[in-house]
């Protein structure tokens, strides 16, 4: 047998939005696992604002995608032939496979999922990274009592959903940032967020002067920019401001914007702090018992935007950075 | 006997720097104290950085002056007349005294001081406000472990001096920013920062990197604007921001500038955290005893940019703001 694996690898870095025209989109051979190797075939690829960053030259928290590289992409798949002794063909895994087909992983990179406990998609968001990013984000940065008011910006996006949900359960009012109504609507009717301000709509400081009578204690950023510098006049003292990502600068083609109004911090005694989420690998598996015992008794929902076919791959992307997407987006690349 | 209490009262919001038409320079008959009252003839008065953000309007973390009001500022002065059953006359206090000759003060507001501790001027810097923002941003909420670089700006301010020294006794590297070598041969030769950085002279970022080449662990800002944009460039893993001031934006007339490599807080999972030193009144004792002791044992010295005249006020509260004066300004009121 010889497959062929179909990959979108990096061939400019991009300026602004990403084009097709960034990527190659080429096939090669599939390459036989090579000893403690195991070939994955990729079911769903997960698709996240960070991997705008990525594609940038230059030192972040991981190195860039270089030029020719297959584009780098978290993903779950099924293992078609392991020569690693913790793997057997047939097992599911998610991993970085990379925007293509099929991957050659060592075993370090793989982790096994359960296909019984939620649909595989889930494993990419609500139980993958964008979950993890949540609940360290929000528990161990933001540190919310019951009784404060949290903001969370980018509330309708596959962080922003389980960030506002965590923040009920534990007792707080929480007040989503979102663009459109029917992702506000969706946020207060089925995610039981206290409030939602669609920001294309309202009048975001006036909404959170309405919706935060006491000021923000713990604010989750994940869109930077004039969302992060309104939200900074509308801090409580001790205010508490992650800084999970800030999907609104990643496209610049200027310099970023910088928070004007910073010296909030200073006037509120408030801090802001940045997270990524790698820090926590070796506590994945406490917070995916706590996000599984959530969704299973039914006090967090997931959602996820799934579309079809690994050739739609830029365009796809796109639609985190123009808004449209609604819950985790996923791209399908094959059915089993 | 009807003492003439010459006032600097607010007259006018400043637009960008302050000049002499903001204030009207008046005089009023001295008003003896009530019950519970005790009259103070002014010695020294402390000019600080946040005496420009108190002529704004608007809300802060304390309220502005108001217009026709005496301009506030800290002092130290001598008691001439008490009706408050803690203090008599010939006591030496510290309060918010006013721009003016005489104020006439509840008990609440004034703390006994000992001159024979120290030289006057001395309980308007390191042993009063400034030292006390320096002892409490960098121990609180800079953290610094011994080995960590400290990075200071405004290092030849009133408080910048004492943050690098106590850096120093805690067992960290200190690189302190200041303009004018002068300034920066002083931190080198008589404070023992181990590097001093003349923004006027050098390329600051360049400079950085010789100066922190493990990366700044905390950076103790005083300045904002350009030099905080520049650190954050520089940040080592999990670095510590205290947001002390912005000395180059409180004569802004345009927006205040954000830092727009706030990203790098991300990136290095550091933090930014703003200070107000008013919050750690009941431990400025605890405070106070280890700055004399450090005084005493030779560790801290202390530095006091004397100008004499209570009607040069105006002119000397700019010194700050051009990068004149060189170390802790005070306005010298009246001999004894």
């Amino acid at each position: 047998m010889t497959l062929s694996n179909h990959q979108f690898r990096l061939a400019a870095r991009p300026i602004g939005l990403v084009k097709r025209t960034d990527f190659d989109y080429v096939a090669e051979p599939v390459r036989s696992p090579g000893e403690n190797e195991l070939l994955v075939k990729t079911l769903y690829l997960s698709l996240d604002p960070a991997m705008r960053g990525w594609m940038n030259e230059g030192k972040s928290y991981v190195p860039p995608v270089e030029i020719g590289e297959v584009m780098r992409a978290g993903g779950v798949g099924k293992v078609i032939e392991s020569r690693h002794p913790k793997f057997q063909a047939g097992d599911h895994v998610s991993g970085l496979l990379g925007v293509q087909e099929y991957a050659t992983l060592d075993g370090k990179g793989a982790t096994k999922v359960d296909p019984s406990l939620a649909p595989l998609p889930v494993f990419l968001g609500t139980l993958g990274m964008p979950g993890m990013t949540a609940y360290f984000g929000l528990l161990d940065i933001g540190k919310p009592q019951p009784g404060d008011t949290v903001v969370v910006s980018g509330a309708a996006g596959a962080v922003g959903t389980v960030v506002g949900q965590i923040a009920k359960i534990k007792g707080c009012r929480v007040v989503g940032i979102a663009g459109g109504r029917q992702k506000c609507d969706y946020l207060i009717e089925q995610l039981g967020f206290d409030a939602a301000i669609d920001y294309k709509a309202e009048d975001v400081k006036q909404a959170l002067r309405q919706h935060c009578p006491k000021g923000v204690n713990v604010y989750f950023d994940n869109v930077g920019g004039d969302i992060l510098d309104i939200v900074l006049t509308q801090l409580a003292r001790k205010a508490r401001i992650v800084i999970c990502g800030a999907i609104s600068q990643y496209n610049n083609t200027t310099p970023v914007k910088g928070p004007s109004n910073y010296l909030s911090l200073l006037v509120n005694r408030a801090s802001m702090t940045g997270m990524v989420v790698f820090d926590y690998a070796d506590r994945y598996a406490e917070a995916g018992r706590d996000i599984a015992g959530w969704i299973k008794s039914g006090q967090l929902k997931t959602r996820e935007d799934v579309v079809s076919g690994l050739e739609t791959f830029p365009e796809t992307l796109l639609k985190l950075f123009t808004g449209e997407n609604f819950g985790k987006l996923v791209l399908k690349v094959a059915e089993a």
